[in-house]
């Protein structure tokens, strides 16, 4: 049977692609899906996307995935830093998820240095682009199967 | 004349009882809520119940009670330690309110240790589990009498 | 079988009532022992009440309650912020206890906002004047019930 | 051809007017928005308006006002203090905002003294009361022009 | 009757227009102080302006002017972030001042985030240029008028 | 009438005179009170004395001295820097009181620099080994007559 | 033509599985190498494997492979805490490089935390055990084709 | 003979008594001085005065002093807290002081508890208004006849 | 002749052996004195014995071991942390003294890491249960004896 | 059977006996090993002993006596306070330690209050000189038959 | 064409040689200077010499010698560690210059390790007492002509 | 008799001229070894030179330096951030030694403004590339001749 999986990205990231290249690149969200499509359908896993600018609507969607995915990457974009709601609906759902980043953000803003989901995260992948999100995928699933 | 009480339930609450047992304990939202009506009818006080995992709705909804209610009953959650929005949403109405909280917040992660809205608040009751939410309607009750 | 409930008083809670009416209330100790003794009665408890400027005598006190009492209802007072001793008398006996407060700690001077009791406690009662007291004793014969 | 401009007010500003007068004086939003369309008038700018206790819709307004508007006129109100989403919404869509505040922010509580914008901003008012978004406005405007 | 303002100048605001054009623009302090006169003169007020690098002369001169003047603009340039003195002066003149910045303190050096006057202030401009001068005199004469 | 003082001596200050004389000097705790009974008796004032190793019996004796006493010069040695329990005695009591040091406590250690007391007192005098206790009781005299 | 790369591997993990397999799992350094092989020939790129417990061979061997390798796999281990010479070492060659770490870093001991290294790295890989390096190797890889 | 004591009075405070009598009561510098005269005088001291607001002309006085004086009573006002100078100048030359100050600095905002030169002082005189010098210069003279 | 050492325990080491023993182990007060003693004996030393839960009775002690004891061998428990007073004892009587503690103190809470005593101290013995006791002891006389 | 101990000594440790006399005594390592092997010969110990400039060089022999030997008697010296490296060879090994310093580190820098071992050790002695190392072989061997 | 110098000598300076020999030396500023001059004009380069105890001062000159020197060797005493003034001089006239210090402020009170103008300067000197200078107009002297 | 100087070159050192010349200039290691040789030659000076990317090695060739060489030339690259052997070793030895940078450390990253070496230096030369070291060889060559 396939494992579904969700794919979360957070606020400012559906404007990807147009804007800001230095620090996000060239690829679309649309572009990131496709490519995340391919690797899921290679590994028999489903995926669900949703996005948005708003903790609370993070918050809803993690809770719903709860009876019906087995895990959930996620790009916590800017509530990475601030959200602890975010942080306590993967704890109170016990979903698996893996974080990850575009850019380096150990080499940004200190304030981008600290997140507050990472120690309950299985991992981390950042700084490679959208190739974080594929890199991200693939050890999610792996971790799914062992 | 009855007096109006809100009562609140931040982001993650709508969980309850289903879930992380060791810090929440087996009550649902709805057997807090059935217990808070006893309660109240015995002291002659009405309640209306909100719970969301959105900041945004928390302060429309106490600004919205600003012009029935008498006072708040409040288990902010998550956003206890990050919402300044709900702070300044309490201090612009001069509701009087009380904060709970379920678990032992001093017990558990540093950054739970700080509620930015707790100078604010008439008191705060921590630690008893859904008997938080009993007490602390029983001193905002005995307050707003006073 | 009846249980028996050590009531503690901290430094200069001995001077409740008569003075700074405006962080303590009017209320002596007398008035709410009476109070207490009323709670504990309708509820088959007794108690036993002891004051002291004295760390030390609190300590002790803590030690002798472990033999012949199920838990402590305290309001620490100025030892909150500063005694470890009687921290680790509460760990030594492994007494349950629930530490009150007639302020609201929170909305007063930085040094009264941590408690070197609190993560131990089952729970914390703040800000509601005497009422405090009366929370926190219900808080305790609840859990000590459970 | 005229420049549009959006005028963008954070949470529990809707209540202005009629609530803490010392902090915020008496004028309500509807003022300040009277007396803005007439500066903008003088100066053949075109304001659009909106008000939010939502962080996700104030980076949702943002995100759409780059297609359309020259410059951002702000008041983030509690959110000056939490929200990098609103940060990275002007960082990604790189539109020219001014950061204004009624009461002066650097005479109240601490958490108030730091703006997670203001180091994007062009610039800051700071404590003229609805003054502050009037000079903030003529601020953008000479801005935009220059 | 006519207002009389003060206009001062921190170090190294005498070298203005002829260098470091990226933080301070290319406008002279007689360019800035021919618009001040333009703007003062339309509002019916009288300006004295004073510059100086020495610490005790600026604290001389708010003394004095004391007796005369109704208000103070000030840039206090480097002393903003280490002047009590200066402080101290307007404090015990009770002067009604508005502090002002031609950059944007905020996106440079940590130690120019603080000021150790701004919470005295009526209020501050910042991150205008020039502008900032000429926004902070309307806000002075405006709060002078009411 | 002659109007009484107590004086209050903190921990170790019992073996003054005999150790430790390049930080406290020759002069026994007899010679100081000696000292002062003379100033105290020029002045028409009588005084009471007390030493203790004690924190509890420092604070009993503040609160005794309430009922018959215009004020208390206090040494509190040791307790200067950990006792909150004095401290509340002093703000309970309401008890107007000078605090002395014999020596610099701003060239010693650290954890001497900070007094948990000082923000309350009327002044401090510190430095001028026993001298500090005459000057402290010219000075709490002069302010009770005043 | 064919990228040759270096694996370097830090302090302590030549006891890899043999040890500790709560927070590294059985594989051995062995089973890590050939996982590693594998993924490298399939993409045509070479490999160089280099363990030291010693902080001055780890900069001596990034030195060596300036001249012949494209980039660096690297599990500092300890060293990631508190090695400037490592960092200097990648700074001075340029030698682009991933930084992996077998276990979360993020929900150990605090000074596991931060890396001396990260802001450097093209990315990091974190938490996914063995998997760590591989996910690392294929960003690296694809980074170097880019 | 008689021995020379400069009295030394930092920025601001010439405004004396004319300004701020909540914190510095309402006796004029010269009223300081005429007593501060008699005190000398009763002990066969000569006393010199100086009030500057210029941190240098307070340093080149400290050196000025050092060839005719035997010791300096300051009150340095807002150089307490910013004056490495005014430190070094005593520590250059080697002059005994005392440290003054009107109002109780414990008691006032944070920047005020600290002093630069504290801790080369023979001692500190603090709240006691005008009497603060009183009881300095006593310690002063008693001092160096010791 | 033989040297006498006074052996201290501070607060809650009464209960020692009764409870908490992964922290404390299973042996008593009365057990450690007795092979104390043995080991004394075997060294010609004598010793005697204090407990309190009091710190002014633990400075009390020491003041009077002052001219009768050669060292002192203590255990000062919460004491270690927070007592001031009892450095002080020990700087005032310049009693050698060696620190001991049953349990690692650096693999506790944090408040427990730092000792206001050990720099002071000849030396401390940390983490060997009961055996800290006889080492230290052992450590004592040798430094007694040198 | 007798068991083998590993005595390691770090950094600057072959020096002793010719150098700093005052924070390490006259006894030079061959001194200390000789009274060490006479400990352990009377308690059917084996030793082996090591000293190395080279943090490399301490974490190879860790290993290499994981093999062979019960325990580690170490004296980590400079090393102490910054070896990530050493630490985590103790807690990837599983030997039991004991941490030894010559002086009383807590009486010297304060980077050398704090230890990065300390806390995986089973115990620590500090400040005896040579003897450290008696006692905490003693306390090694007793824990290792325990 | 010859090069012109400033040599600028902070607060206290002129004290050189008369005082504090321990930190400073026996040598006067005028043997500085005569040594100066001897380095110079061997290097064809000529020297303006400027001490003052007003930071203004030190700003003045620092302009003034904008126009006709090519660099500066500064000393800047006390306002190291103060002067924000001083520095936004150096940066506003864009003047090289080299910081030099007689005694080696690492090894003096912490509040001397930071130097306010440290990283604008070309380089520092520090701790070998008067050869600082002739070192730091070397060192000035080569950057000049390279 | 001519003296003997050794000169040491921390991490990453022997790649100076090839690598980062924006940071570090163009000159070999080479090049400064010949312009160190004729500097001593000039003043009949010997010098020893060694490298080493091994913070032991350096601690090693400390050690061997002691008993024939007068001083030691430094430049610990990295290991000035993180050593504390390298400082012990100085201590050990009593080595007087020169602490030198090539470039300006105060004006790249946080970590590298604190040395662990500085306060036990002679003097520090920092920033004016190759130039610190033949500063500091000349200002220690002056040191040990005086």
């Amino acid at each position: 049977m396939q494992q579904r999986i969700l794919i979360l990205h957070g606020p400012n990231l559906n404007l990807l692609g147009s804007r800001e290249p230095d620090h996000y690149g060239a690829a679309t969200l649309d572009d990131i899906t496709a490519e995340l499509e391919r690797i899921a359908a290679a590994r028999s896993a489903m995926l669900e996307h949703f996005q948005s600018n708003h903790e609370g609507q993070l918050v809803d969607r993690i809770q719903e995935a709860a009876s019906r995915c087995a895990g959930v990457l996620i790009n916590p974009a800017a509530y990475t830093h601030t959200s602890i709601a975010i942080r306590d609906a993967f704890s109170a759902t016990r979903l698996p998820f893996v974080e990850v980043h575009l850019s380096n953000v150990h080499a940004r803003e200190p304030f981008r240095h600290h997140s507050k989901l990472a120690d309950l995260a299985i991992g981390q992948v950042v700084g490679f682009g959208p190739a974080s999100y594929y890199l991200g995928l693939q050890g999610l699933i792996r971790y799914l199967s062992s």
